[in-house]
């Protein structure tokens, strides 16, 4: 009595579980014999691949496999790569098993596999099950969420795929996905300027390296006022990982500068200043604006000479500033051992006076005079 | 004065209006020197096509043309195979002149072309426009309406076509569209039974060609009797053109039947009848039913011998009727010279005794006795 059922059981276990791949966008799935009913002791399995960028809807129109406690025996398990889907069997839905009825299956990928398996032992005759399945287009434009995957400004959906723009006056990364900004060469040579990250106050563009450059007269000394309202992406604990200025000039480097806090006042003691800005591919960010001035470099502090004065009288003088230097009533001023009524210096580029602060003597016909 | 003009005008005639070829399923549609402003005297045409089984989408992300007066001067018009679909002109609609703003154009067909026409005097400077485009599914299952167009069943749609399926049972036929049924070969041999159209009384399948056979004995005639309700396409003028029931014998032939009106009783005076019913690739008609029966051929009436009787007395024999004839006391029947009792006859299949009445003789008894 045993030898026919190990028998069966080796048949069972020889039969040759038939794979089939289908690579078409639409096509219909049925079982062997079909309207007929299916053989005993089969094995079949369709593997549906169509191209990235769609995945798959599955449903049948017909459905009749053997009913079994959980479909142990016979039944249609469709697969995504890594899990059943579903597993159907019967005619009609219970408690323990499941028949698709109207059901419309979406794959998560551009895969599926539907296998279909009848035991060895069909005393009823089931006619099987006739599907269909068709490609449907990925909208990734309404799906993407993951932001790192998401075009930055306009998304536009294909049949298959989809692809990014950027608003007027943007260029498209070479990621496909960004938008940056042509920023590379602005150059200031004014004594005053403002100067703020693309789009200031809305969010600065990605992916952007700008280069702004303020250039003056050798003497003249560049300061740095930020906004109160700053923000530039930053890390918790990495220094400015992201996006970050830097200010470069001949001697000094400022920065990297990131994150929420203002840098407030920068004074860059040099004529020629090099701001750059670079922002990476993600994040949303107010940006930065900044006023410089300009004040001259400083000369050294002047003393008015004995029975003499300046004009005008400054705690500090600079660049081009100019101080008139005369001498009080009976004394005049000396300069190369000739004497004269008052004598202008200046204050030059490389923070010298023109003229060191002459003496002043007392006059001849004051002495006359006297 | 003038010759300058003409010189323009000639000019302006003689630039070539460039046309482009695009057949991809999505794409970027600029103006000459996006996004610097656009030359004058240019003229752009590009025409769109994707496959059939889609239609196309059309928008503008920046739009910015010289405005005039029904945008007679530059525009952006779209045209499908023999319409204008739209024109437009200047950066924001007014009364006469539309922009695109958010639009989406959509191609009634699988062919769109968009032109771009600058005049030869732009003061200012407009940048153009930036346009996208691609191709969509047209889902068939949901726009046709045309019931000649139609699946007969399932309907399928895939991405860029769809096809028919049928409901267990039928088969598709040739024109991939309707659903047939296997009929041709149905053969009665009782002698009585019922026969409908497919499905009966719901709509009968399309496309088909049924015959119902019904084979008895020689001796016996067929007698069909249409159900009140009958319904087979038919046409007003023409004699039953699309759906049709023909009944043929040996000799006869009934029909073409159709309409809404049952053809009641029939009948067909023959054992063997083939009932032949055609439908077209339209329709919805609830059909039809019949109940056979058979009465045997009819023998010639009977009239009892002098001084004899039939039993039983009919007003019609028909086949396999049987009689017996016998005589009134003091008579005998005489058949072939001898006397008998009774004699039974029967109606053959040809319509014929299996004997003559035989006369009633008085018996010699009685001729003794009297």
């Amino acid at each position: 009595m045993r030898i026919p059922l190990l028998f069966s059981i080796c048949l069972w276990m020889l039969s040759e579980a038939e794979v089939i791949q289908l690579t078409d966008m639409f096509g219909e799935i049925r079982t062997p014999n079909f309207p007929d009913s299916y053989p005993s002791d089969s094995e079949v399995t369709w593997n549906i691949t169509v191209p990235e960028g769609f995945r798959l809807k599955l449903y049948f129109m017909h459905f009749d496999l053997e009913p079994s406690y959980l479909c142990e025996y016979d039944y249609a398990k469709v697969e995504s790569e890594d899990q059943v889907i579903a597993n159907f069997c019967g005619k009609e839905s219970t408690d323990t098993e499941q028949a698709p009825g109207q059901q419309i299956i979406t794959s998560p990928s551009n895969f599926l596999s539907l296998t279909f398996r009848s035991d060895f032992s069909n005393e009823e005759r089931f006619t099987g099950f006739d599907a269909h399945y068709s490609a449907i287009d990925i909208d990734e434009c309404t799906e993407k969420s993951d932001e790192d995957l998401v075009c930055d400004h306009h998304c536009h959906n294909y049949i298959g795929g989809f692809y990014c723009s950027c608003r007027f006056g943007y260029l498209l990364h070479t990621d496909n996905r960004t938008c940056k900004v042509e920023c590379s060469d602005n150059l200031f040579t004014q004594r005053s300027g403002l100067i703020s990250s693309p789009d200031y106050p809305g969010p600065y563009a990605k992916s952007s390296d700008c280069r702004y450059r303020i250039e003056l007269e050798e003497g003249f000394v560049i300061n740095l006022h930020f906004d109160d309202n700053f923000d530039v992406e930053d890390h918790p604990e990495v220094k400015c990982p992201y996006d970050y200025l830097k200010i470069k000039t001949g001697k000094k480097e400022f920065g990297p500068l990131c994150g929420e806090k203002s840098p407030g006042r920068i004074e860059t003691g040099s004529n020629s200043v090099q701001i750059l800005f670079h922002s990476d591919n993600s994040g949303e960010n107010g940006g930065w604006r900044l006023s410089y001035s300009v004040t001259g470099m400083p000369c050294p502090n002047l003393h008015p000479p004995m029975n003499g004065k300046l004009e005008p009288p400054q705690s500090e003088y600079t660049f081009k500033d100019q101080v008139v230097i005369s001498c009080n009533q009976g004394y005049r001023v000396l300069k190369d051992n000739v004497e004269m009524e008052s004598l202008q210096i200046e204050c030059r580029k490389d923070g010298t006076w023109s003229n060191q602060i002459p003496p002043c003597q007392k006059t001849e016909k004051d002495s006359r005079m006297s």
